[in-house]
């Protein structure tokens, strides 16, 4: 890769294509600017949506549009498929894995990872959501756990192998315990000929005293009675202590103990910000929080390099006493902004420091239920459900993924039937 | 799983949930038998469309449809997702890893499996296409290699990196070489900033005289025509002799050898009957062709075990002195016509031997163009193509994905684009 020196036209480099980095990019596009995207993988993915993979409900491409096609018209974006490996702020650098490449402006928006709080190793048993790759995986293991029980002929480990266990009840670990209630109830309803899989057990396990912890406690408790109805069992007010191949233990904060023997167990409970954050926020000097995100100024940019963004969920950013969380709205905004911010700075004009329009928060259930809290106003039921499609529709990146996802919804709406409920990269199991 | 003793309902079994045994089993279901299918993959593959997710153009949940649901309704036919590890034709039982099953008609169906002859190192350099894990793979490499060129400053690597050779020029061969075609002219057209993937050079090598050799030679010179148009250079009457990483070294008649440096590599030119065809064989004395094919007689019964049913791509099959092929449509009328023989038997009836329908074969070269023999009338061109597009559409299993791959075919007619262009499954990349 050419090391490029400064010139007249200054030049953007991003790293990272997800919601912060590509509404950045869009948005840069329009300024007399050279913009290098950086991301590892070759699409943006839609994160919202990525349980629905995980359930058999979408394919992976219905979600994850090819970032050259995003940002295809916009001729001052280049996009590169690569790994940053560091960033050197003295010679405002970064360091890929093919080369370096010289910056004026940088925006780091790297994201968050999947995090275990010191537990590792209860990855191989729990699988956490976070790629397309983890989505994949968790639906082969919640469609083998059927398959398997369908064979099994010892009564217990049959039961075990029709009880989930998901743990974290934030909107993730609440659709997918919906989602899996779901395809208890309907989906497979007609599909075995040895097990029900309606008498299928699910638990939705969470260390907060309701499900949706961060909602209102009234949507919680709308949630909650929603869940019930698909056959999920929460479990509140628990910390996991142990996760091994077929158990998860929890405690009370009274101390008692439980484990439930579960043969899939799915981990919704905690992500941290990218493993980039930490020398970043090192060698600049930055402060960060204790799940890891670098805390930024009130215009993104790290304190003593006016040069240098970090937005999303890496950023450590508070509003009025609060931490922004990370999320989807919140990195989208920051794209946006960060892009305003340079635009600004290139005709030497000041900005207002970057404000969030939180315009709400959701999260669906299942069939027809739902939760919607717009602040003025919260509801739940079918009308929060069609919100919750709408806005999930109408941000889908491409127009193409809009119309396959509605018309595969609508399939599944009419049918009761998830048709993307294949098996695929079996370990060891595929004969070529 | 449970020993069935033999009662008065007669229990078929059925290996393999291919185009033979799904459209036995959905005939059969009417017939007073109970019946089982064994596949070692939840989904049935439509294979004729493999190709398309292998560039990009589908998304694989689009061509599987879970077996379960295609015999969902048939209550007399339990899917077991399970692998096949032995035949007892003495006892009549079949050995899978999860237990012994007893049967009065067994229908052997699994298939055939990729074939490099005697060269299975060639494998790891040249993949080839025959499951939904072969098409993610190539699609991957085709993909990355696009993006290696991007990143590559020396211009000999560059192009070797927009080099692509696919080995057998059979219709896989030949609508895989016209989809990269497409890829690089139009797909790819306005992606990349430092390569012009117009530029690429597509190889497509066949060890016969010219490309679809079992065609008839008119259609043959058609889609070699279609091919060049689409930057495709055909090498014919050339054998390959040696496949290494960045190269494919090739022989034509008069020994004289040809090497082409090239990143990307695709194996299309054989396949050979699936590795229980063997052991069965030699189980029950049966004669085999240099392929692994199972000689059956003319009610696609083995000599001396009129019990025990070959169809589809494992079944060695003459009519009229010539050995019929291993294509979905010969594999699907074997097993209607098995169906319909045991239906006879269990009323004392006989049946006429097995009679192949043949109506036609075709192969898509790419946009508008593809060629088409039905036998007494042949043609190319925009109708053959369209021919092409409703007859697949037709046989596609689910209602689903005959309207998702529609519309997924209209927006790449329209846009030139293919959207299920994801990376996936990157050896060691995914940073999770």
């Amino acid at each position: 890769m050419e090391r490029m020196s400064q010139t007249h036209v200054p030049r953007v480099v991003i790293v990272g294509g997800g919601f912060g980095g590509l509404n950045a990019a869009r948005s840069l596009s329009r300024l007399p600017v050279e913009i290098t995207l950086i991301d590892k993988r070759n699409f943006h993915l839609f994160q919202p949506l990525l349980y629905q993979v995980a359930t058999g409900g979408l394919s992976p491409a219905d979600i994850a549009a090819p970032l050259r096609d995003a940002l295809r018209d916009d001729k001052n974006v280049t996009v590169l498929l690569d790994e940053v490996i560091s960033i050197d702020p003295l010679n405002q650098c970064v360091a890929a894995k093919s080369g370096r490449l010289h910056y004026d402006f940088l925006i780091v928006a790297t994201g968050a990872v999947n995090h275990y709080f010191d537990n590792d190793t209860w990855s191989a048993n729990a699988p956490a959501l976070k790629t397309i790759e983890d989505a994949t995986d968790i639906r082969r293991r919640i469609l083998q756990a059927f398959e398997n029980a369908e064979r099994e002929t010892d009564p217990e480990l049959r039961r075990e192998w029709l009880r989930f266990v998901i743990v974290g009840a934030g909107p993730t670990g609440v659709e997918l315990a919906g989602a899996i209630g779901e395809i208890a109830t309907d989906t497979l309803r007609r599909s075995f000929r040895r097990i029900r899989p309606g008498g299928s057990e699910i638990f939705l396990v969470e260390g907060g005293p309701r499900v949706l912890p961060t909602f209102p406690s009234d949507l919680s408790t709308k949630a909650e009675r929603s869940l019930i109805r698909l056959g999920v069992r929460t479990i509140t007010g628990v910390i996991v202590t142990r996760i091994e191949d077929g158990s998860v233990t929890m405690k009370d904060s009274q101390g008692a103990e439980r484990q439930i023997d579960a043969r899939t167990v799915i981990w919704a409970a905690g992500v941290r910000a990218s493993p980039l954050g930490r020398p970043l926020a090192e060698a600049l000097g930055a402060e960060i929080d204790n799940s890891g995100r670098v805390h930024v100024s009130s215009d993104l940019s790290i304190p003593n390099h006016p040069e240098i963004f970090v937005i999303g969920d890496l950023a450590w950013c508070d509003q009025a006493g609060q931490r922004l969380p990370g999320t989807c709205p919140v990195a989208m905004q920051q794209g946006w902004y960060t892009a305003d911010v340079i635009g600004a700075r290139l005709t030497g004009k000041a900005t207002p420091p970057f404000r969030y329009n939180d315009k709400g928060t959701m999260a669906t259930i299942g069939r027809n239920k739902a939760v919607v809290d717009l602040g003025w106003i919260r509801f739940g039921g079918t009308f929060a459900w069609l919100t919750w499609l709408f806005i999930h529709l109408l941000y889908l990146v491409s127009y193409r993924s809009r119309i396959l996802v509605a018309i595969q919804w609508a399939f599944q709406y009419f049918s009761f039937n998830r048709s993307a409920r294949i098996i695929t990269e079996q370990p060891g199991a595929p004969e070529r």
